[in-house]
């Protein structure tokens, strides 16, 4: 039990808590459903913004700003994205407080109401629609290719740090285009960039599919994601790329001449990633003894310990842990030195090792008369002693293989619980005993859907993109089924 | 008058509105006093934040992530913040829309009121000190150099683009400190990062200084900040950074365990620019012929664009234009070829001079010929004719040149409009005739400030640090004066 961590065999949700709050990452605010992002929880998040970041701008993509505030008036323009969507929500009905009659602290100022509430923004299509009818003229003015990182607000009743809060942080990208086909080879762009992003960045497979109706964002034709498979069995929605067609741009009224001077509708996209990822991360990777970080998100990649006795051990083995860094640096490693004397090297090694950072170098004064390193990988917990010729290359490869492994080690998780079934008594085995994916015929209506949430709580997960499918029949009602869709409980 | 800019000096304020709009910069939103930041200008901002990101890392800080809303009660925890703030701000009062009973849209669910009303954070003071009050018990936890980059909401009457919205992006750091003096000092050090990012990014000259009482932020002991001088002769405020006293951490109730095994009250600090920056920098250095950017913060630092008439020699130039542009990317230039055949070389010319791109390189058949370049510098409007050869090292000198002269530009600016006044008559005249800075005498007090911009609606910028101070008579009462302060009209 690592600093007061549950072992996840035991419970799961509680180890998942735990972590989250011990290892720095986050923690719950006075403000219901509100998380605070502590430092180190952040600094992955940063990364994860980064790498984003430079896939979107790979791609063609530019980043705006949009108000965090929508006129209430704004969601009943999209009838389905109203129906769907955005009725938990902040509302700011006033603007100004005022001080209190009896002199204690302020008031809000009931003089001070606005003639239209605004709504903190859940999601941006409509606010973005709505201004992009003005940048739109012409067939020369598309597409449009632009993201936003922004904080978005709804009201959830239960609220778990990361996975679900009321305010969480993400990024909406919302592309306007001349065709349908763009919009759909941009949808497509998106999620593939997701998934690279998922799979080589976070090292955690995923699966990439379509949504089925019931599933569906408000307001959208499509709805493409990737789902991911923590280590208790459930599904994480990791990414979600939709395909809007012409429904926001009928709704807000959004018309292009096209090149032979004809007015028509823009065709529409948007797709998010959110701080959600960080729970994906967290639950891909981490455990008993805490984080695990894949290297390339980790914020320190490399710790480095000196260990000593006398005073002059310590500035030996100092200076070396310092030599050392400024190889590893050259190579872009991101290496801190912790020689702090409040701290014994043992206390050290547990912190480390609890904050998932993936190679740790200790330096005792054997070392210094050997001219070596031991090196504790976090991913495996081995131990070896390496000769520091050449450390850079070494670490360099370490870091790696350590990314490699921890990709395998979750794809190999993945395989050995993706099921597949043919019988409503074995899914709802599996469902209940084991979890994981469950690869099944549906016969794609949503009564069958439900029926089979409300019977075992697993949900469509996605329908499986451009795999071949074999006709059968539903696990549940034995009607016809076009081919399987994952089954899966969620979060 | 370009794309409809009106001249500087017939209108200047009107000169800025359409530059920001029509440079793509920023625009207003169907939300009163919000505004949508463009791609163009947000990038120049992504810039600003990347740069500043860096050097608060420099200086040991670290970014985390707080909540949007904070609770109304918390207001009133720190009597002079809530005195002097806070008022005008966005109250969320519900968090439910419900379908209308007429079934036109949605209205608010009036049975989900909040029990205590949330107030969109105007600044991050009290929820911050709320939340460290948990992780602060001993001198071992201290200091805590934390920042967040945030949207924040005052609720202004009258709004500017990026001068003063009700909605706005900027960074605060929070910092916490066992001792006064170290907590004076990192007021200082973040001053030094503000004025070095003003002076070396922005090749913005400022003045530095500390506020006088009525200036200063709610709940500061002490204000320091930068301010610079616009081409209107007026002054505006460029960065803040407070000392905070132990105000903060005694309102909610935030001590540390010292050496000695006391308890004693944290010491604080806050500090912040915003997207106000952004309205400085065009203001300091645009033209009537558009934007003018320093190359250090320019998203475009050179465009290149092709000229031809045949489609050999769009071929040639195009080609030509690129091998250029993989020199100088190799340098870390921005730069983008333009070789769209739908716009005019002449139309592309006026568009990248409007956007204020520091260089523009033309190429034609005959630099094909004689294997030169047509370079344009934004800043002097001067062209000139260059070899190819070594092309990415003479660029990397000019666009060194052109931010060195965009400061030396302005400063001599600053420094031409800033007077000696020790006359009442004349501090009049200066103030309604020329603007600028004015160095005079004061008396100290509040009534007599007061009572000057009530006048003249100059206001105290500053009070200079660090400078010989030579005691002298008030230009208002003729009561004793310390030494000069600097009076300006301000944004």
């Amino acid at each position: 039990m690592a600093q007061g961590l549950c072992k996840r065999s035991e419970n799961y949700a509680q180890w998942y808590n735990d972590l989250v709050i011990k290892a720095d990452l986050a923690e719950n605010s006075p403000v219901r459903g509100c998380m605070v992002i502590k430092p180190y929880g952040y600094a992955i998040w940063e990364r994860m913004q980064s790498e984003l970041d430079k896939l979107f701008k790979q791609t063609g993509h530019v980043n705006a700003y949009f108000p965090l505030f929508i006129p209430k008036s704004f969601f009943s323009k999209e009838a389905s994205h109203v129906e769907g969507f955005a009725k938990e929500c902040a509302i700011v009905t006033h603007y100004r407080l005022k001080n209190s009659p009896d002199g204690k602290g302020v008031i809000v100022d009931e003089e001070a109401k606005l003639e239209e509430e605004l709504i903190v923004r859940p999601t941006s299509e409509t606010i973005i629609w709505d201004t992009y009818r003005n940048w739109i003229k012409s067939y020369r003015d598309l597409p449009l290719l632009i993201n936003q990182w922004a904080n978005v607000v709804r009201w959830e009743m239960r609220t778990r740090l990361f996975l679900r809060t009321a305010e969480f942080l993400w990024q909406e990208g919302h592309t306007a285009h001349t065709t349908k086909e763009e919009a759909l080879n941009e949808t497509n762009t998106m999620l593939n960039v997701y998934t690279s992003f998922a799979e080589e960045w976070m090292a955690m497979p995923v699966l990439k599919g379509v949504k089925s109706e019931n599933e569906r964002f408000a307001g959208a034709e499509e709805t493409f994601c990737i789902e991911a498979l923590m280590q208790d069995g459930k599904s994480l929605q990791a990414g979600t790329s939709h395909f809007l067609g012409q429904n926001f741009s009928k709704a807000f009224d959004v018309k292009f001449l096209n090149k032979n001077n004809k007015l028509e509708y823009v065709w529409a996209t948007s797709w998010g990633v959110s701080t959600r990822l960080m729970g994906a991360l967290i639950m891909s990777h981490s455990d008993d003894n805490g984080l695990v970080l894949p290297p390339r998100l980790a914020p320190i990649q490399v710790v480095i310990i000196p260990i000593y006795k006398s005073f002059e051990e310590y500035e030996l083995t100092k200076n070396k842990a310092f030599e050392i860094k400024t190889l590893l640096e050259a190579k872009n490693i991101r290496v801190k030195v912790d020689d702090r004397e409040t701290h014994k090297p043992g206390w050290k090694f547990t912190e480390y090792e609890f904050k998932g950072v993936p190679i740790r170098i200790a330096i005792g004064p054997k070392d210094i008369e050997n001219n070596t390193i031991e090196i504790a990988r976090r991913d495996t917990l081995e131990k070896s002693t390496y000769q520091i010729l050449d450390v850079e290359n070494k670490i360099t490869n370490l870091l790696k293989q350590i990314q490699q492994n921890l990709y395998q080690k979750a794809l190999i998780f993945k395989e050995n619980n993706t099921f597949t079934v043919n019988t409503w008594e074995e899914f709802k085995d599996i469902i209940e005993n084991k979890g994981g994916f469950i690869l099944a015929h549906w016969d794609g209506t949503k009564e069958t859907e439900i029926k089979i949430k409300e019977e075992t709580k697993a949900t469509i997960r996605l329908i499986p993109l451009n795999e071949h499918q074999e006709p059968g029949k539903c696990i549940y009602s034995g009607k016809p089924s076009k081919g399987r869709v994952v089954f899966a409980k969620a979060y």
